[in-house]
Parts: C-alpha cells; structure tokens; sequence
C-alpha cells in the first residue's frame, strides 16, 4: 500500500512535532503517551486520501485530519476506562499506566482539541463540517453506550448489533472521508457517497474482525485467535448464533462451562451448528458491495475511484 | 435582581423542554439529572445579558448560552468523578446515582453536544465564538488539572493559585460575555473588554467563595461555615497564610492535630496572625475594580453599563 504511506509519514511527522501551547505538563504526558502508541491512523489517512480524491492537495486537509486523530484517540483514552482494559497495543492503558483521572481529563482536552485541529478549514466549510463532526461524535458516544448496555442484555438481536458497530466504528469512517472531501474539492453529493463508502467499509471492516478473532491464521493475526470467544464477547458470530441456537445451545452459549481451549472449540461447534460463520462472511460482502456502489455513486476520476477501491480491498482482505 | 430573572426563565424553559434526538436512553438519562439539578445557570445568563447589552435580544443567543450551560455541565459530570464527591446541591452526583462511566459517557455526549449548541449563530461569527470558546475549555481542562496537581504540593504560591482559579473559573465567565456579546452586536474590541470584566468578575467571586466558607454569617451561608478547612482545601486563605506563616505554623497547617471546630478555631486563629482576611478581601477589592475599569474600557450605552455593574454588586456582596 505505498500509495498511502506518503499520507501514514506526513500523519506520523504532525503527530511527531505537535507540542501544547501551555499548561501544566501532568495533563499533557498522556496525551503524548496515547499518541506515540501509534497504529495505522485509518481515520486520518482516510482524510488525507479523501482530500485527493478530485485533485486538491493532502496537506490542504492536515488539521482535520489530525482532528479525527485526536477524537478518535479520546474515544479510546475514555473507552479503556469504561471497558476496565489494562493494555492497549501491549502498554498500559493511560488510567492504569497515570490514573482515571488523567485518562479523564487528557482525553477532555484531547476531545476539546479535536474541535481545533478540525476548525483549520476555509470558513465557508466550517458550519457544514463542524454539524457533520458533531453529530458523528454523538453517534460514537451513543454506540459506546449501546455496547456497554448490550453487556447486561442477553437478547440483542443482529439489527442492533449492527447498528452499534455503525455507531461505534463505521460513521467515524464516513466522517473522515466527508470531510477530507469536501476540504479537497469534493462536490456535497459525491462527499455523501464517500460518506456511505466509509460507513459500509466500517461495517464490513469490524465484522471481518469479528470473523477473524474466531477463524484467522494463528501465524497472521496479532492477538490470540479465539479471544473474543474466552472473554465472552458479544460479536456478530456469538450474536447470530444466538439467535439460532436450540434451547440447549443457547444454555451453553450465555453459560459456557469450559475454559480454554475446550470452550472455544465448543463454541466453534455450536458456531458451525448455526451457520454464523457464512452469515458473517455474507454480511461482509453485502457491506463490500454496498460500498462498491456508493463508490460508484461518487462518479470519482478514475485515479481517486481506483485508490478507495484498493483502499477497501487491502482493508477486507488484511488477516491481522 | 428582576433584570435577570427573565434570562433566567428564558434558559429554564429550553432546558425543561431540550429532548435528545435519538439514542440510548442509558446515554441521556444523566444528561437530564445533572440539568434538572438546576443552579443559578450563571455562565448562560451572563451570555444573555451580554446579548443586550447593545440593543440585540437575548432570544438571539440562546443557543449559544446554552452550549455554554452543556459545556458547564459537562465539566460538573467529570469534576465530580476525578474530586471523588457524592453529592451535588445535596443530592446523589451521577457517577454515584448511576455510575463513573455513565459520568464520563454522558459528560461527553455533553461536552460534543455543547459545539453543537454553540454553532448556533450567525455564520460569519462562528470561526471567532469556536475559536474563543475551544481555547476557554482547553483553559477549563488545564485548571482543573493545576488544583489536581496542587493537592499533592506543599509549595504552591498565591500566583500559582490565582491563575488556577482564573482558568478553572474565572475564564469560562469571560467567555460568556464575550461570546454573548458578539452575538448581540458588540465589536470586537467591546467584546474583548467583557471578557476582560467577566475574569476579574469570576476572580472576585471565586475569592469570595474561598472568604464566606471560613468567615460567612452561618444564618444565611448555605454550607457548613468552616468546611475548607475541615477538609483541608488549598484556598487562597490557606495559601496565604502558609506563605507567611513562621516554621511552626506552616507544621501545624499542613498536620493540623485537631478536629472538628477545634480544628477550625485553630486554623482561623493562624489565619489572623498571618492577616490572611484582609489580604483576602484586598484581592477581591483589587479583582472588583479590576473588572470595573474593564467596563469602562467597553463604552456600553448607560444601561448596559448599569446592568453589569448591579451584576458585579450581586454577585460580591452576596453571602450564601
């Protein structure tokens, strides 16, 4: 993917130079912290190639960019909080590593900050941009939400699922296309149908995460293969099949009384039982086309068109 | 204070009557406790008063007054969490009533829902009311991180303590004004000048906090007279007074042995030999004409000018 390495460096330079204004030091060494953790920055790469799509120019699109880095890393600094999680990509997590406190506090500024970084557009986007950010920073609350009551809930049916995952990961994706969009030149029609490609890319992207968690090539991918399964994790596969499950299944889906590795192989089984492992992969290719035509939709150059086609490709085909 | 209870009753209504669109009902239920907690809705009234002040309507800045109300809210919901406090005008805060991620998710929601509210003006002024609103919430963030930092400091200066409640408090009060202000009519230079009137405001009545809980009429002082010091809160009396205190002093201040009304006799007595009280009332007068040569600076028409001024006398000669 060397086409969006250029976008990866210039992201990775930003992040590497940015240093607050003033104010005291305690409230802005997690920020540094949660932001030298790195990862793909997806979300701003996402506005850089966005911005290039009708010929305008990726640095054109640098502060929104960063601020979609930014949100994206608030929502992290408060969901590892609220999720209990004590590592994020192997280090501690900012409330372990500092305390809740600063979690809190750094990913309020960081929050606050996103705002900033996504002002630095020509004042004629800025009301259009700043509805479109704001009620997208609502949705990834509202799914946050959703996910944590759904933990209480045995009988979340594969709709709402769905939709949490839109809220929680997919719009955040269309936002970012949105609006390096329209920063580079984008018509409104056309960032709407980037809008869309984003959102079922999303979708399409968290259930292939889904999938592989359960399904992918121990030797490829990253963490344990069956970890959702061991954590009791509600995904689109242990959703669907307990939709489907026998009275019996069902009993041993929501009580597991394995460990290990004989829970997992027994949740595989009941997996295989119901079919959840093709309704997924289904789900990802209905999502995979739905983006293919709102791509469609957007009537890009062939150049941008053939970047967000690879773009979703190199996305869905990744095993890690 | 008749003036103000219009405004008042004006920001009353919309908050009685906001509902949130759509999402997790888990998400908003907070949202609702912490407004119907209700409050003197300060900061939104000054942003109304400031409407007026040049012969716009109030009714123009009422989504910016409440964007600044969300805004204050927000910092309640998280403040309570990181200050580990139960109660709120004595009832149950939200991360005890609910819990500490309902407090931090339903905080957020707020915080986002706040630029929202905010963005509601004119087009043209929304690049300067976005930019002098983020900064005063980055300003927000960093104060209360500098009084977090100071609870485990023996050191901190009468400076240090001044610019933490100037950010923690007074800056929010400036903003006010001046985004109010702006909206209604006033140039950038009068506006300015508001901001300027609404920080020595807030500085004044922020030291007149730190003044009523160690020496207010306990007949008409809502809180227990004395509670700073039973809990040990570093105010600009404490801060004072361990400047100047001799060696034995500053030990009994900072391991004060006694407890209960010994403890605040005790305190108050060092508090005297130091002259802690009149340097306090000093600071507060100094802060009110501050303010006073900042209204001038804004050349308001008569009855702006009366408004602010009677405001100014509200709020430092109040006593509870």
């Amino acid at each position: 993917m060397n086409a969006l390495d250029r976008y990866r460096t210039l992201l990775d330079d930003a992040v590497a130079q940015w240093r607050p204004e003033t104010g005291p030091a305690t409230l802005y060494e997690p920020v540094r912290y949660i932001l030298d953790l790195g990862g793909k920055r997806l979300r701003p790469v996402l506005v850089l190639l966005a911005a290039e799509l009708n010929g305008g120019r990726a640095e054109a699109a640098l502060g929104p960019a960063l601020g979609i880095e930014w949100f994206h890393n608030f929502s992290l600094l408060h969901d590892d909080i609220m999720d209990q999680a004590a590592l994020r990509r192997g280090k501690p997590t900012v409330h372990v590593r500092y305390s809740p406190s600063a979690a809190i506090l750094s990913g309020d500024v960081m929050l606050v900050d996103a705002f900033r970084f996504l002002s630095q557009v020509r004042p004629e986007l800025l009301p259009e941009l700043l509805q479109r950010f704001s009620r997208t920073a609502v949705e990834v609350c509202e799914g946050q939400q959703m996910d944590m009551d759904f933990e209480k809930r045995q009988d979340v049916r594969v709709e709402e699922y769905l939709e949490m995952i839109r809220l929680k990961t997919a719009v955040l994706l269309g936002c970012s296309l949105y609006v390096g969009g329209r920063v580079g030149g984008s018509t409104s029609d056309q960032a709407e149908a980037l809008y869309a490609f984003g959102e079922h890319l999303g979708l399409a992207f968290q259930l292939r995460d889904d999938l592989l968690d359960s399904y992918g090539d121990p030797d490829k991918f990253g963490k344990t293969v069956g970890g959702d399964i061991l954590q009791d994790k509600k995904t689109y596969l242990f959703i669907h099949a307990l939709e489907r499950a026998s009275t019996q299944d069902r009993q041993q889906l929501l009580n597991n009384p394995n460990k290990g590795s004989q829970k997992v192989e027994a949740v595989l089984a009941l997996y295989a039982r119901t079919g959840a492992r093709p309704a997924t992969e289904a789900a990802i290719q209905d999502h995979h086309q739905q983006a293919l035509a709102a791509l469609n939709r957007a009537a890009l150059p062939p150049t941008g068109e053939h970047a967000l086609r690879d773009l979703a490709e190199y996305l869905l085909v990744r095993e890690s």
